[in-house]
């Protein structure tokens, strides 16, 4: 598991709208020097992270303050937190890049929960010693055909399944072309709303059944940049762009070039609603602007000049529906979150959207399958119920270090905390960072 | 189509939470003697009318502030728009009943348009000259019932369409149980979200592939009450009550007497939160606490004697997915609206959801069918491309006349538009206030 590149070298960023100029920084976030957006930052930061500790992993639903939180968008929560533009800005690109949706498309609750059970806003953002560090050797799909190779012909590719009957003694399980399997017990690893291609017999229950129309899967089109040379290392970057220009197509980037080297390539993300704008153009004119942006952010005339280029617009997979994964728009997680995973008669429910920890990633996807896979053996009378759920064990080849928060982050107030403390009242304070602060524009014809 | 009761005898309306007491009332809302409300309620619906003048039927994602409007909940809009608690409960209700869902699960610029087009705020929600005045002697099932037997064996029954292919010159159309039918063209009549009992060949175009998996379908389970006799028509009763009491199972319920008098019954429905949370009762013990509530309103000891009792929870229906229509949460109608009845190939869109009046209803239902048709018809080269769209003729037995405003409902002022002719300043107007407004509280455990 070769670590990407980060720590070393600098990130870069393009968040300035208005000047259009990029600048590079070294860590997870870029950095500010304005001392209001840097309270407001770490206010954003520790605010999410404090209320993911009142969510638990295993049932958001029952968080002390569930329902407020869950009638509530990310686009509600950040206007109550956030003061200034550029971190609510910065806020909209955290969702976008996380979860491949919009902060008002998603449930302030389900965002939460889902920020905390990847351990938090630095673990999830991070290259180093975060979400996005490691890459496996050779590409992860060896671990499916690996897998599939021991298995030999019991994998069956190309064969959606579209009937399921239980009202028999045992479970009859049929696919598009008309194949037939039997079985004891079925484990269903697909995101919750494909179970709709399946059609059942018994109906599903009344809320499961309306759980899988409520969770649609984010909206992203990964784009593999190739060049020639691996330029930016030699202008001391590492790859990583943060792009938040409304008119890019691409919100983040990573480093792809292959460990020794060799294949230099920019993966960049086209994200939620620039996703579904740029679904219309060809693939050409989707890499031109790629391009462009690259050139603009690097600095760099080379960026204009791929030698290749490999694109997958997740949202046009039928059998995915997109790309990470399922969101939770406001109200469903406390409505319907409880029967995510919750056997129906003997199907069982694996799939990463129903795991407690890296739910999302395929770290969650494995925690899931071996949960699913236990509840069938406890089922079959093999374990004790108390077996089923098990720690994932850390890895020890690349364990997850603590982040150490410093005083001055656990400390510092909020932009308003900080108003206050100076002794403005709230009314006139509005007014003393009028021009630092983006206010709510009046959003009604008459009120 | 006889006239249901409200005209001439009272509705009742159980709204005053801490009273727990209810009281008679005649027209389509219920009045209120405190001018604080009465303000209230009148800049709210003349707010939301007004609002929706902004927004094409045919197109609402092309409203001047569609992007606006779409990011928000219309819980949120209610928050901008209504000074007392007593406006925002009837407002929460007002969605519950209208779209079989909660005011935070719903798009405000979507449910804006769904008002518009069912003609506004009055029309929508009225017995009397609105949309709930008629029923169809004999139960509207004779429509297809009847249209089924002219069309004889074509009408194929339990067929759950399970694969459409339109690889080949003509399109191959495949049920669950195995039987292929080819056709020229293929019109799909199902609420969007159940397109995706199909496997597609060729997939679905990115957007559509996407949007079908973010228009659930409402929540909501249909109750009949029959009684031995008609005891509220006695007390002077016409049968409609509002119910906003939080623990009340019913939120809205009309007379389904048949028009001769004979079987007397109460129609019901148990909407959106409190479907979920009463799916899980048996129907027993639904009936028990649903004659609970009719005693109480009516204040009747006869409500908890019941002859029969039947229901219909729409969430367990697999081919339905839920009832009475569609929504569509925050940010999807400006996203994906556009793709909800564009065709893709030889498939073409029908189903109420495609509807631009009366969407929703049986109404547009028909629109829907006969415009998808004549879309056929003009890719056959029948017709021209300007007769796809026609105006569905007024209905000469029942028309709809115009509600007249009167000048106090145009130009009385908003609470707010009050305080400040009054000469209060925003920040004291809401201490003026304090103790009618119900105010925001504090959602975070920082700020």
């Amino acid at each position: 598991l070769p670590p990407r590149l980060s720590a070393d070298r600098y990130h870069i960023v393009l968040n300035r709208q208005h000047f259009g100029k990029s600048y590079p920084f070294k860590g997870s976030f870029p950095p500010t020097w304005n001392p209001i957006v840097l309270l407001d930052f770490n206010n954003l930061w520790r605010t999410m992270d404090e209320m993911g500790k009142e969510i638990p992993r295993e049932a958001p639903w029952r968080a002390p303050h569930a329902e407020e939180w869950d009638k509530m968008t990310m686009q509600e929560l950040f206007e109550k937190i956030c003061w200034t533009s550029t971190v609510r800005r910065f806020a909209t690109l955290f969702v976008n890049v996380n979860v491949t949706s919009e902060p008002h498309e998603v449930s302030a609750l389900w965002f939460l929960w889902y920020v905390k059970q990847c351990g938090g806003t630095m673990r999830i953002f991070s290259t180093t010693n975060g979400g996005q560090e490691r890459k496996f050797m050779g590409g992860s799909s060896q671990i499916s055909e690996f897998m599939a190779k021991e298995l030999g012909d019991r994998v069956k590719l190309r064969s959606p399944v579209c009937r399921i009957d239980q009202t028999g003694d045992t479970v009859v399980v049929e696919t598009v072309d008309k194949q037939t399997y039997m079985a004891k017990y079925v484990i269903i690893a697909t995101p919750p709303g494909l179970n709709l291609k399946m059609h059942f017999n018994p109906e599903l229950p009344p809320l499961r059944n309306q759980l899988i129309h409520r969770v649609p899967m984010g909206s992203v089109i990964k784009c593999m940049v190739y060049y020639r040379e691996n330029f930016w290392r030699k202008k001391g970057y590492c790859g990583s762009m943060v792009i938040e220009e409304e008119g890019a197509p691409i919100g983040l980037t990573l480093d792809d070039t292959k460990p020794d080297g060799s294949v230099p390539a920019i993966m960049g993300f086209i994200l939620a609603r620039k996703c579904r704008k740029l679904s219309g153009l060809t693939k050409e004119e989707r890499l031109k602007r790629i391009c462009e942006i690259y050139s603009k952010v690097l600095g760099s005339e080379e960026a204009l000049h791929p030698v290749h280029y490999e694109e997958k617009n997740w949202c046009e997979e039928e059998y995915s529906g997109g790309c990470y994964t399922a969101y939770f728009p406001p109200g469903i997680l406390t409505q319907y979150g409880k029967v995510l995973r919750e056997p129906v008669g003997r199907l069982y429910f694996a799939g990463t959207e129903t795991a407690t920890e890296w739910s999302g990633y395929m770290e969650g996807a494995v925690q899931a399958g071996e949960r699913a896979a236990r509840e069938v053996m406890f089922a079959m009378g093999r374990i004790h119920q108390s077996q089923i759920w098990q720690m994932e064990p850390q890895c020890v080849e690349v364990p997850a270090l603590p982040f150490v928060t410093t005083f001055w982050e656990r400390n510092l107030p909020s932009v308003g905390g900080f108003l206050k403390l100076m002794g403005v009242s709230t009314v006139l304070s509005l007014a003393t960072v009028a021009g630092l602060v983006a206010y709510k524009k009046g959003l009604l014809p008459r009120s």
